[in-house]
C-alpha cells in the first residue's frame, strides 16, 4: 500500500517539496490556507484537505513548512488542528525554521500525546526545494530519523542528523549566524574599498582565492558592487531568522556580539523598506550610515 | 648583467620571498636588524649589508617586509635609512600591511626624491612564502607593476593590481575584514551549538556546504571545536591588521559596525595573553564573555 503523508504549508518551499514526495510515489494529503496553491498540488497529484485536523487523520507522518513559531504552534495546538487529528504514534517533521526553546517545548507537548517531532529546518533556497537538493539538519530521535529516512532523501540531498530536539533549529540557526557575518563583512569591505577609491572588482578577485574566500564573495559581491540586490533570500527573513539566533543567544547564555550588529543593521533594513531586496542589500544600510544616497555603488 | 634587487625584514615572511629571488636568479643584498636570518640569508646566497642605506646604493628596486607602518617609515627615513642610499629612478616594493594612508604619504614623499613606491601587501602565510604562491595586492603606478612583473611572480603566483597608490594596502585591510567577519561569526556559531547541546561536529558538516560555507569553517571550525588554536595566522597580527582596517574606515568614512566588534574581541585576546594563539582563538574571548572557563570546547 502507498504510504501516506500529510503535508501543511504549500508555499515557496512546500508545494515543490511536496510534488518530489508525490514524484517518489507517496500519497501526499496536503493543507493551505490560500487556495490557489491547494489546487497547483492537487494539479501535481495531491489530495487536498479541507481542514488541518483532516492531514493529521489520514497520514502517520506530517510534514510542516510554515513562515514562523507562531504559524508552526497554531497549526498543531488552535481548534481543528493536528493534535485533533493526529493518530497514537505518528511523527511530525517540523521543516520550517523557527525558534530552538519553541521547538522543545512543542516537541514535549507532543509526546504527551504519542506524537513525536523532528525539528528539520532546510536551507537550499527555493531552487534547492524544486530540485530535491536540500540540505535538511535534523534535530530528535536518531532511530526515528532512520526510518524516516526515505521520506527526507524525497526533498533534501544532504540530510544531517545533530542531535536532540532543538539541535536542527541550533544548526540553521548557526548557518544563519555565519551568512549574516560573510554579507555584512563583504559589505564593510567594500564599501572601505569603494570610499578609498580602489578598483572594486579587481579587489573582490584579489582576495577571492585565499583565507577570506566565502561563498558572498564568491556569489554576491560582483553584483553588491553594481548595486544589484535582487533577492536570493530576503532581508526580512534574514532578520527574523537573526532574531532566532540573538533570542538563543539569551535561552543558552552564549554572546553574539557580532550577530547582534547584524541583526541591528538587517532590522533596518527592514525598517527602511528594503526587507524584499536579497540579504546581501544590507550595504545599502552601510551607505546610509555613510551619507551616500547613491543607490548603486 | 644580474639584475641586483634589495631586501629589507628578512622575517618569517621575507627570508623565504627573497630565497625565491635568489633562486629566480637574481642577485640580492638585504638587511635585517637580527643576525641570524640575515647569516642564513647570507647562507642561500645572498650578500648582506651591514646598513640599510647600502642595500638602496647597490639595487635599483628595493623590497620591504616589516612589522608595522612606524618599522616601514623609519627605514625609509631614519638617518643611514634607504632614503640616503637611493637612486634616482629606483623603485620601491612594500610588501608590509600597513596604513593605507601612511602608504599615500610615504608615496607622496619619495615621489619629491625620484623614487616610486608601490604597496604590495601579501597573503597566503609562511607556506605561500616558501613556495613562492603568495597572493600580492599591488597599489601605485600600473605601468611600473608591468615593469617589475617578473620581480613579483618570483615571489606570488596570483599579482592583482587594485589601483592608484594604497589601494593594494586597502585590498588587504578588506581582506582582514572579512577574515575577522568569518572567524568570530564561525566561533559565535559554534558556542551556541555547544551551549545548547547540539553536535558540533554534526552542525559544522551541515552548514559547510551551502550559504554558509568559507574558509574558517572549512579550515578552522573542526580545530575549534577541540579547542585547539594553533596559529596559522597570530590573534596580536590580525588585531595590528583590524587596527589598520578600522583607522581607514575612519580616514574614509566607512562605517565598520561590525568590523568593530572584532577589533574589540581581538583587542581582549591580546589584553588576556592569547596574541600568539591563532585568530581562530578568538572563540576563547566568547568563552570569557559566557562563563566558561574551561579552554577546550
Amino acid at each position: 500500500m502507498t504510504q501516506s503523508i500529510g503535508f501543511v504549508g504549500l508555499g515557496i518551499m512546500g508545494l515543490p517539496m511536496a510534488k518530489n514526495l508525490l514524484n517518489s510515489g507517496y500519497s501526499v494529503i496536503g493543507y493551505n490556507r490560500s487556495k490557489p496553491r491547494l489546487q497547483e498540488f492537487a494539479k501535481a497529484g495531491g489530495t487536498p484537505a479541507k481542514t488541518i485536523k483532516e492531514v493529521a487523520e489520514n497520514a502517520q507522518i506530517v510534514i510542516t513548512c510554515l513562515p514562523n513559531s507562531q504559524s508552526v504552534s497554531d497549526v498543531i495546538f488552535q481548534k481543528g488542528g493536528l493534535l485533533e487529528g493526529f493518530q497514537n504514534g505518528s511523527t511530525l517533521i517540523d521543516c520550517s525554521t523557527i525558534s530552538p526553546k519553541t521547538t522543545v517545548e512543542i516537541a514535549e507537548k507532543l509526546t504527551n500525546s504519542g506524537v513525536s517531532l523532528l525539528d528539520a529546518p532546510i536551507s537550499g533556497g527555493e531552487e534547492g526545494a524544486i530540485n530535491g537538493s536540500l540540505s535538511i539538519m535534523v534535530g530528535g530521535d536518531s532511530d526515528l530519523l532512520s526510518q524516516h529516512m526515505d521520506v527526507f532523501k524525497s526533498m533534501g540531498t544532504t540530510i544531517t542528523y545533530c542531535g536532540k530536539s532543538g539541535a536542527g533549529q541550533i544548526a540553521k540557526a548557526c548557518n544563519q549566524i555565519i551568512v549574516a557575518s560573510q554579507m555584512v563583512g563583504v559589505s564593510e569591505a567594500v564599501l572601505l574599498a569603494k570610499k578609498a577609491g580602489a578598483d572594486l572588482d579587481s579587489v573582490v578577485s584579489a582576495i577571492s582565492q585565499g583565507a577570506a574566500s566565502c561563498w558572498t564573495l564568491t556569489n554576491r559581491a560582483p553584483d553588491m558592487i553594481k548595486g544589484d540586490f535582487t533577492p536570493g533570500f530576503f532581508a526580512e527573513y534574514q532578520y527574523k531568522d537573526l532574531c532566532i539566533a540573538v533570542d538563543s543567544g539569551r535561552e543558552f547564555g552564549s554572546p553574539m556580539p557580532q550577530t547582534m550588529v547584524a541583526h541591528e543593521l538587517y532590522k533596518s533594513m527592514v525598517e527602511n523598506g528594503m526587507g524584499k531586496d536579497g540579504n546581501s542589500g544590507v550595504l545599502q544600510i552601510l551607505e546610509l550610515l555613510a551619507g551616500t544616497t547613491n543607490r548603486a555603488i
